[in-house]
């Protein structure tokens, strides 16, 4: 139950990645997939400060390992360059000589530092990238054709059904900020990065450090805090660019509307996680699983986290059975100390289970309320003061179907 | 690849839970669930010696708190009874009532001390136990017409499609030494104990420190490595009864035949847990990961279980789509130290992976090997000693039918 309101700050109907000031994008076909979008840019006017998290997985994509390095030297870019079909995954030295030849056809292309590139690849792992494709996909780059952002966000997408897009603005020292944010999903995604694409602008200047734990902290409150099926990817990323063009003094954790900023860049994070677990692989709902009460934040997290990746609570979900008992087994594996005679279940606000023990309800009050496009399960542990939200989606039939058969 | 076959041990066709001597069963149909047999009992025509292991979800159900309570106290058993149909879980002090009205009827009706009657369901959580048809179920115990092994591997089911048993044989100072089991499956079934119910006799005398011990030792190489779809139910538990009917010297550790047994008993346990995992919910195939190599043997269980456990290698195996990036991602995500650069997969004898490098093989070979009905995905992270191998089932259409209207 994280507010998505927040006074002095506004959601842009329709917001996106380009919104701030300074940022443009694009998108084309280049080959990789048979005839979807399948190459796109994210371009700053000048080196943006730029933040990265990426994923846990021990094996990481040859695009991120030199996106990350790039980063983790001048936490700068300017261009940051994206393919789907293909991962860039597991592909060995090769795989680096290409992710290295991306970053360096585009860096020419587009007139900016080699070190200001930042290369992220997604789709099939263990096959080498078509370079013939992505060498095209270069040499297109400048043909006011592709420019766009709607080009931009169908490109990163694979299993994807929709574009997933938002921006905020609020004011900071009487200049008016924009966070902006594209995203991708939607299969491979659980906590700790999954095979999940996000990319936030902001034309705020921000200082290098305080930006890179800005992230940090909305991605663990965030991305980090969706799945779809459990499984995290090897080429997870979320970067952050602040590209200072409203020219405000570069904001730290000392300014006194940080709070805020961190605030509004929650809300684009959130946003765009939701709209992942929203679009998850064969997915008909969002489901959010609150937890409050806990004995520390973390432990909230993993009993939200262990209720929306249970396959048995995700497929009453979809069936829009009222099997609360399947709440309760998710949390009690969860592994957390839980009070089994102070637990409170509720589905949305009816309340199923109360200090322990079952509450009588209208079954076909809970299978109507669990019908709905978004499924709210409210857990109160009565155990201390932690909470934490998590999403995910059903499990249904096209999960399998989707899955069954990704590549064929 | 633990070995099925071992000298001096003889599987039994068709063995079963009562072939140890002394051991009978049955089962019945009492009214819990609509049409199937959802009441049975075995019983030893002596207490016997009685190891138990348990879930570890935090929320045990009432049955299995009364079990391991008098196991815990005596250590020995005469009767099990066990209903399906009702998990009797998370039904507050009701149900710890109904538990032990169960217990105490079941004593009298077969003469035997009440803390010597253990107790067990399995079925709908967070619903009172129909006492009225439980105590019908016990008043028919005594009628010969529900005598018989397959009458009470019957009415321990509950969305298994197949009766799971298994007997092996062996000579122990001069006696034919017998052990048999019986078990049922197959949704919320996952390491640490899961919605599984196993039972296994054994008319060998045994210390009771060293049955724990060895029941303890086999299920942490069995049961505790199966997964079907990563929830770990509030009911699970294995009980071993050992009668001693053949009089041998009681069986301990000094003893030199102590490992033959723990074989023949990790047979048992092992034939149990693959056809629990072959007959997951939805299920089409039984996969087997074999991981070798690793730092440790709780590693390499670890990675085995992060590979069995993964939505999306589930979906593949269904699909038969030889897509071992899959595999590699959880191996990944499995918190395990991982050499990128050293790690073998293959897909039963077809290598994909070797050294860490993609090996070319041929597409339709790999499709044709994963539409046998037993696949194994064979890892070697070239890392250490540690081995261990799990057991899962392809995630299919069914699962989602079958969960997504569990109860309607």
């Amino acid at each position: 139950m994280i507010a998505t309101e927040v006074k002095d700050i506004r959601k842009v109907e329709n917001g996106h990645v380009t919104m701030p000031k300074g940022f443009s994008a694009g998108g084309l076909h280049c080959g990789i997939r048979r005839k979807r979008l399948d190459f796109g840019w994210i371009h700053s006017d000048n080196p943006a400060t730029t933040a990265g998290v990426y994923t846990l997985n021990a094996f990481q994509a040859a695009p991120l390992k030199i996106t990350k390095e790039c980063i983790n030297k001048g936490q700068l870019i300017q261009t940051v360059v994206v393919n789907s079909g293909n991962a860039n995954s597991f592909t060995g030295k090769q795989g680096l000589l290409d992710a290295l030849e991306m970053q360096e056809l585009t860096a020419k292309k587009m007139g900016v530092a080699l070190e200001h590139v930042a290369v992220a690849s997604t789709g099939v792992i263990g096959v080498s990238l078509p370079m013939d494709k992505i060498r095209t996909g270069i040499e297109e780059m400048g043909n006011p054709e592709h420019a766009g952002v709607e080009n931009f966000e169908e490109a990163i997408l694979t299993t994807d059904t929709v574009t997933k897009h938002v921006a905020v603005q609020l004011e900071i020292d009487e200049k008016i900020i924009t966070i902006g944010g594209a995203a991708k999903g939607s299969g491979m995604i659980h906590p700790n990065m999954a095979t999940m694409l996000g990319f936030i602008t902001t034309d705020a200047a921000v200082e290098p450090d305080s930006l890179q734990h800005a992230l940090r902290t909305v991605v663990d409150k965030s991305f980090n805090m969706i799945t779809v099926d459990g499984d995290s990817s090897t080429n997870d990323m979320v970067l952050l660019m602040a590209n200072g063009q409203q020219e405000n003094m570069p904001l730290n954790e000392a300014h006194p509307k940080w709070s805020l900023f961190l605030q509004a860049l929650q809300m684009v994070s959130e946003g765009l996680s939701k709209s992942i677990a929203r679009d998850g692989e064969g997915a008909t709902k969002l489901i959010e699983a609150n937890v409050k009460g806990a004995p520390s934040e973390l432990a909230a997290k993993q009993v939200a986290k262990a209720i929306i990746s249970s396959n048995l609570v995700k497929t009453a979900v979809y069936g829009a059975d009222p099997n609360w008992g399947r709440i309760i087994t998710a949390i009690g594996y969860s592994e957390q100390p839980i009070d089994p005679d102070k637990i409170c279940v509720s589905l949305g606000d009816i309340e199923v289970v109360k200090d322990g023990c079952p509450v009588v309800f209208d079954e076909s009050d809970g299978k109507r309320y669990l019908e709905k496009d978004t499924v709210l399960l409210n857990v109160d542990l009565q155990n201390g003061l932690g909470e934490a939200t998590a999403w995910g989606c059903d499990l249904t039939y096209d999960y399998v179907k989707i899955n069954a058969s990704y590549r064929t």
